[in-house]
């Protein structure tokens, strides 16, 4: 005997660009979003029956036909409206999860102002949301970023760890430290709670806005890049700590975040056999293996 | 106040290729491995005392190390030897995983007879394993494959799905079905204990082996492809249930499979406006979005 | 003065899947195809005149409808057609290029039977071809295959090269042998002649067909695939010469070949820190830098 | 009878980290390095007679060894360095080739300074660089960047293009245009005989400099945004000839430039079905197929 132990599907890689226009000057959103689904769902995997399944294709069309119907400035408020959609509507869907990624498009500078209407990237990662709720539960709303490319060449150090029969790592008083930042937030229940009531198909205008999620991406995104400049690091653990302390202090929104730092290592290239001396001054880049280092920092 | 809730750490991408000579017969094993660590790791993050951090590279040597000192022939035995080296040697250490990706390589074959030692891919996918153990637990022990790419183009249906005022797709009595499967099995306690019962640092010669799981590798991945062609599917949740039942039942050695199919569309294309039509001939192949489906399926 | 001396444009990654039906049993084609036109397209950059303009989208239909409309068995007789069609419509046309990537599909067995209609990958490279005509000038017709994954762990040797002050590799006269390999090969003007006079629109049928271009890319895969297998390398550069020394032996239709394989390091791991010696059995896999190393072989 | 008719080979992928130190202010340069070399390596080919053959791991190390003992701050600069070693320290060369992709990192902002070592991505694009010689003729020095992603909502049509039988596309008045720059700048002579003549291992301080490549560098992307975000394009091909116009116009010390500029559709979706309008507001973003439109633009 065998049985269905879980289950869940949904639409990933949504491709959504919205313009919203306000005379010439134009706001860009791009999103990938992706909708995760579950719910009583089993007879279509047991039985092949599929009178309550939700087409994937379906949940592409509601993102598109949600985005236009809706008024929203970031990933978490379209998230929301997502999640609430597919619970309302469907007595059969135990939960719903959004899972979205926004394109930093920043506006192009011409002759020292920002265009109205024309873009170029504003940063190697790109923003994050992850919200979702079970039926009956809270809305759990995160926001965050993946991929903050970030480099110093000084202020970190990696000294007096544990040495055993396969160390051969020599301490490091000055060592390049190079990572890739992912970051997810999580906001406080009051923040959720807020959101949640907004009436669906309402205008989020800033006016009823619980929070600002923009700036508060923005304040985020700057405080991470400031602790990482000037954090004096013993590790990559410790710089991680050190940032989520940070994030914790500035935000009086979120109640925790995960971070996670990949040690993307720059190697001192031995020069001795060609008569140079190196004095941290030529490495060599590597892309595997990687350190991979992670951790989470509350409140309390 | 702000406190460590969690952490985690450990080297990714360690690539490591062995070779075993048998004669003139060789014996090639290339494998990714990730080993991530957790325990009494809090002041490194906290306080930047490093005393008890066991350094990702040593952690990079410690795999080429074991891999030297040990025999063994499938991603479940180094898995497990890993993860039993880190336990055993750090008392502070509390649990340790190790994910391991191996490359199927085939032997190239000259007139008519496998190469001694000349290979070529055997496959769009990896083969896996992850192995975890928590300190005084049972070794939870998993295998399984990553990115099968498969395409049917009869033998495939999906109609009689729930419409709504987002629903266009149209109903489809024979459709093309491709997918790249990703399958991880979870074997029974049994397996995962006589494994860990092996002495280590001994041969794990095919005597002294509980499960072969190189052959049972085989049978899971001959399973699945023999399910997914002549499965009569209703929908690729359906499918997938068809594929877990199957293992379950041909592979005694595992208590539960974890199945993720994509589903890759293939979208009929509109020759008309050309006046031609396309009775399922011409379609266009698209990377996203893609409907994302998963299931687990469990004796009992 | 500024003046436009050189200019081109096309559709890219245009991912076509062909079905033939045989009964019950289907015949799969799936390809993805750039098409490259030049000609009297100046206006169109230095003064927006879009008169003569063929719009990259109309170049996506007419791939679709083609296909439709055709009997083709092989990426080099859909290149054929495509740069036919565009040079016979558009008298502005001066040259047309098809370049086209075809995936390997491979029937699944079951019960020891290829399916009549289900699938899997049938290599890590795709077929290739490149296909492209002058207004007046001959066919240029070219055939290959993209990304076949080899290595061999014996009969592969780098000794006596050149030393110079920056030379730190030591000779090796066993080593492994890790490449992808590139192959392309031009067909003997006679090949493109034959297929070029097939009729347009016309069936080409395996009687009306000058070569078979699929036995002929069988035949050189394997041919490939024995030669990298049996060579005794000194070099991948000697490899590459024996290669391409084979395949104008075996291939009477072909003119010439280019090779290109990147030498994908497999580093032996020095294990001498943990008192292991390492006679040839650990290596470290490296994605980067890698050697790259090119050879175009041509009869006469 | 066959023979070889061209070779080459090289090392690819050579990632180069370079710190210079000015008291606490640190410069960063990474470079992603490839060196090509063709001349008498026949031998090696077609005898497997290593004896000329200068390995790759050399070519690596000497990336290296001169990054160290050269000064240097454009990859223009490297290339020349690196090109007139291969062909002054070896008789056999007759031509080399450096291609050079430079990381953009920009100085990571603290409290409005930009901060001495840390140090975030700069840009979606990399700044480039192809230097070739052939023994006995000029330096060819080209610089350029590749992938900087842009996007304008307005100011972008494609109207009174050709119809045939294949065209289904709609005329635009007002579409989004979003592409991804490819720009390669070929100098004048001068400028290439002028590097040319530093003496090697000489430092090429600012005083010395011929051109400031830095600044040419900036002066160029700040052009082709510029222009991108306020040229009225009725084409792709239209913009690219007006943002080589541009460039010529602004930065005398070139010769031409090579642009490449794929169009990555948005699509608008059709909300027609769900009862809703759709003014230019909701697009899908569309990653295949993709128009691929280039030019060269040059003085004259």
């Amino acid at each position: 005997m065998t049985r269905l132990i879980d289950n869940s599907y949904g639409k990933s890689e949504v491709r959504l660009t919205k313009i919203v226009r306000s005379g010439s000057r134009h706001t860009l959103l791009e999103l990938i979003v992706r909708v995760m689904l579950g719910g009583a769902f089993d007879r279509l995997y047991t039985e092949g029956d599929n009178s309550l399944c939700i087409p994937t294709d379906t949940m592409k069309n509601t993102v598109f036909a949600l985005a236009k119907k809706n008024d929203f400035a970031s990933p978490e408020e379209f998230g929301r409206i997502l999640v609430h959609h597919f619970l309302d509507r469907f007595d059969h869907v135990a939960w719903a999860e959004a899972s979205i990624r926004e394109s930093l498009w920043a506006r192009i500078p011409v002759a020292g102002t920002p265009h109205e209407f024309a873009f170029t990237s504003g940063g190697s990662d790109c923003r994050t949301a992850v919200v979702r709720r079970e039926r009956g539960g809270e809305l759990e709303l995160s926001g965050g970023l993946e991929g903050l490319a970030v480099l110093k060449s000084s202020g970190s150090a990696f000294e007096g760890f544990l040495k055993d029969e396969y160390t051969t790592l020599p301490e490091a008083g000055d060592r390049i430290f190079a990572t890739s930042i992912d970051a997810l937030w999580r906001y406080l229940p009051g923040v959720a709670k807020e959101l949640s009531g907004v009436r669906a198909g309402a205008s989020l205008g800033s006016a009823s806005r619980a929070v600002d999620f923009g700036a508060l991406f923005a304040e985020a995104r700057s405080t991470i890049l400031e602790i990482f400049a000037t954090h004096d690091s013993r590790s990559v653990q410790q710089t991680i700590f050190a940032i989520g302390e940070a994030l914790l202090e500035r935000l009086p929104s979120i109640a925790s975040v995960d971070l996670a730092m990949p040690n993307q290592h720059r190697l001192l290239v031995n020069l001795a056999p060609f008569g140079l001396d190196n004095p941290n001054e030529i490495f060599v880049a590597t892309s595997e293996p990687f350190g991979l280092i992670k951790g989470s920092v509350a409140r309390g």
